[in-house]
């Protein structure tokens, strides 16, 4: 199918989805994430607004040489020039157009309140913005997407004028005016209505961008499909401000699965928990376990009553087949993984599991002992590739042995306000038949612990001084369990030319760090001895 | 309003919301969640299955008399008689009955595949189980209802039958029939379609029962309603199996606030967010800070652009008022933080920084300043509160003085595969003239570290006792710059009352870690001594 034609799945995570309360992406963070949008399928990913936001157009830059999609259109968004200047002329314009970004997503004032609050200009005034504006960047040859802000309520407060926005951007070359309701307060009735209106209007092609303010963003944006709308912007997970934006993965589920809409590329929707749970690992935001379709629990059954009905057909008790959306059915609480979902993942990393459903059962038996404490494999693949080749091998990959390890943190007695704590550490391995002691500083413990442990390993593997650590996170799981908590570590490190990522566990988050290091390290020095 | 009569709200939350995966609730868990159902005025409260487990058995019998509801009637939730037996002399039956509930639901198949497969009995003795059991409960005084399982699915399988269940529920005297969309899978648009057959078909009073699996839980009640159903179920943060029953506080806002339906007592609405929240407290859920109208960040706005506008008139930018939940509108101070929105956090926080131009300027650029070096105000309240209490009062509150501090954690040599690494702390400070010396343990070095400085304080303050920390949260900034990284850290404390967070920043996490422990038992300190 034209991705970029028919139907439109947009996502706005790297953009609107940001804002939400305590998301902070750095650049690699979106690159990262864009990636697994496009691996998902999506038509277009809005990176963000280059111009107004440093990190954004260093995005941009990046994403030329760094970032290989294969189904998505990267989108600029911006906002139509200022009053009174020359679109060409705007340094705003000038941005998205030195972007490099072939789609370029104007955002266009439509409620005439907030043209006269918040732009202070005329609403004539308005009008030419939004006409100069997709105008020029027509000329300049993108693709042009208008988003008209807060237009359902500036259709209810002055629907002749916010249907002349439309009508202008359309007129102007907008290929497609996405109607936002930015305040998110709509329910479907309201939705299907005003879209049937603006179509008839207008004749415009018409998006929907839909926030869950009243918790109705998933029927909003298909109430607004079901009335012609054939663009739907939202962020995975619904991440997003307030209440978030539209969950992309419920309402492509929704149209794919129930509405017969084929709107991602055949078999991509199969990956949606996968990708989904990899992107709650990147923004640190646990996954919700409740979260339609892709939801930990969202096949889970308390068996009980009706396991045995449940075992001649599962399909009596669930809305479809959970592996149309990459996701089991759970009849314990426990299983987070399932033998398929392995058994695909391993097929990725090069392993194949189908002819073997011994070591398949195994391999799902142990993952399942492991994510029960606290272990994730969604984002860790590294960790996931040694515990696949300890099945398939019969041994861990192992290039040293550690005897001990210690890490001391402290401030100098009366420092200055500028002096910060010091780390050191101390290790103790074999490695290639060597006995080394070594210390490390750092300015931090988990550094201090990094550069002894390498110092101590690159004595018998020179190759492992191109290693770098490049990411650590930390989750606490078990909220509330005070000092039993269980602590999660994803450590991402780099050999200069890719990077993979690690994962540790413990009650100690140093001892959680030091398990996603010592697999780090190992999964690099396996790479170069293969 | 007869809350009763012309319109039930009824809520499940103790029934099928304690179906939720992790979620369990006590006898007593149960009598506190109904007080505050009452409270927000619900018609009817389905306390549990009497009969069929003894914890629900004792809730009845303890409702009895310590459970004095001013608004809601507690609803007996059970089966429908055993196929061959008569129903008075079923005991699942009798221990309706007798758990005194004036108002008995009784959960009927309607599904002719379910009626076979899992009742294994024919489709006319379940039609007969439905008739005699409601005509039993009837003659016995009761009210009754019957939730019908499965019945959208049933509809679709075999509508004449469905459709019959029903009418001889109501003909036995049923007041409610709830169409039960158990598998979760319905649209809006299909909910309403079968709504008006059933209506038009049967002439029975009809009810809601939503689950949120393709996410439309709430439009998928809200479409029923706009057919003509005058009863909805849900559950008080969507708690539920899987993905969840209906919110039963977000369908209710929106028939009040935006369908013009009043279903809940003049006024009570008010208190959904106390409510919603001090449910959450019981179940031991943390509130979903998205969650709609209730939520935490249900009216945060990231200010910066917009903050003069919204200073203006804020109802442009948001979808009501909160205060019709109960809830309050907030500012976050974000990287695009500019003056107005300054000025409206500190009036949050019960600054008026309005009348000195000066202080506003310089608590602003100190702000950007610290942002600049990595910290977040955004989710760090109480930090954000210090720092305004300095710059407002003339000095940081201060309530004890560092010396140093050192953290060592370490492992065993050679130590077993279960032996994790084990943190010291020891902690220099001077509080109330004395000074300290204290060496704390833990199982990490930041528990190692509030250990150890929350026993030295607690010798000068002994309310710090009551301080837990309850989450940390930690963020490497600046990534791909390798040991220059800046680590940024959220703490969460508690004590026991209310819950508050502190933001550090570092290039050594222990040292970031130990900048938002010091705030958050300053701000403690600070909030008791007040």
């Amino acid at each position: 199918m034209d991705l970029q034609g028919d139907f439109h799945v947009y996502d706005t995570t790297l953009r609107d989805g940001a804002q939400q309360e305590g998301l902070n992406l750095s650049v690699a963070d979106k690159l990262t994430i864009a990636r697994q949008l496009d691996s998902l399928g999506v038509g277009f990913i809005e990176g963000g607004w280059p111009g107004a936001n440093p990190k954004d157009t260093e995005l941009f830059r990046r994403a030329a040489t760094e970032l290989d999609l294969r189904h998505a259109r990267l989108a600029a968004f911006g906002s139509t020039r200022r009053p009174g200047v020359v679109a060409a002329d705007d340094p705003q314009v000038a941005a998205l157009r030195e972007s490099g970004a072939s789609v370029v997503t104007l955002v266009a004032k439509s409620h005439d309140r907030h043209v006269e609050l918040a732009l202070r200009t005329t609403l004539e005034e308005n009008l030419a913005m939004v006409r100069d504006t997709v105008a020029h960047l027509r000329a300049e040859g993108r693709t042009v997407f208008v988003d008209a802000e807060h237009f359902f309520d500036g259709y209810r407060a002055n629907r002749d004028y916010a249907l002349e926005v439309l009508r202008v951007a359309a007129e102007a070359g907008a290929e497609v005016v996405a109607l936002c309701d930015t305040n998110g307060g709509m329910l479907p009735d309201w939705v299907s209505e005003v879209v049937h209106d603006v179509i008839g209007s207008t004749g415009a092609r018409v998006g929907i961008h839909a926030h869950n303010d009243s918790g109705c963003a998933v029927a909003n944006s298909l109430a607004a499909v079901n009335a012609g709308a054939t663009h739907v912007q939202g962020c995975i997970n619904g991440y997003g401000e307030r209440t978030g934006n539209a969950d992309l993965v419920t309402v492509v589920a929704n149209l794919e699965l129930k509405l017969d809409r084929r709107v991602l590329p055949q078999g991509l929707l199969r990956d949606a928990t996968r990708v989904a749970h990899a992107v709650a690992d990147v923004t640190n935001f646990p996954p919700a376990s409740r979260q339609p379709y892709v939801g930990s629990s969202a096949f889970a059954h308390k068996a009980g009553l009706h396991a045995s009905a449940i075992k001649v057909d599962p399909n009596l008790y669930q809305h479809l087949d959970p592996a149309e959306v990459g996701n089991d059915m759970r009849l314990l609480v426990s299983d987070m993984a399932g033998r398929a979902s392995i058994e695909l993942k391993g097929r990725e990393l090069g392993f194949d599991l189908s002819g073997d459903r011994e070591l398949l059962t195994r391999v799902t038996e142990r993952v399942k002992a492991l994510e029960q404490r606290g272990y994730t494999f969604e984002a860790a693949d590294a960790s996931f590739e040694l515990l696949l080749a300890e099945e398939v091998e019969g041994a861990r990959p192992s290039y040293f042995d550690v005897e001990s390890w210690r890490v001391i943190t402290e401030t100098l007695e009366h420092r200055r306000v500028d002096e910060e704590a010091v780390s050191e550490a101390t290790v103790k391995l074999r490695a290639a038949g060597v006995r080394y002691v070594v210390t490390g500083e750092g300015n931090g413990p988990v550094n201090a612990l990094d550069a002894a442990l390498r110092e101590a390993i690159g004595q018998a593997f020179p190759e492992v001084a191109k290693f770098e650590l490049i990411d650590y996170k930390v989750r606490i799981l078990d909220q509330g369990h005070g000092t039993d908590a269980i602590t999660r570590v994803l450590i991402e490190t780099t050999d200069g030319e890719s990077s993979w990522v690690t994962v540790g566990v413990g009650h100690n988050v140093i001892e959680a760090s030091w398990g996603a290091l010592v697999d780090g390290l190992t999964f690099g020095l396996r790479r170069h001895h293969r």
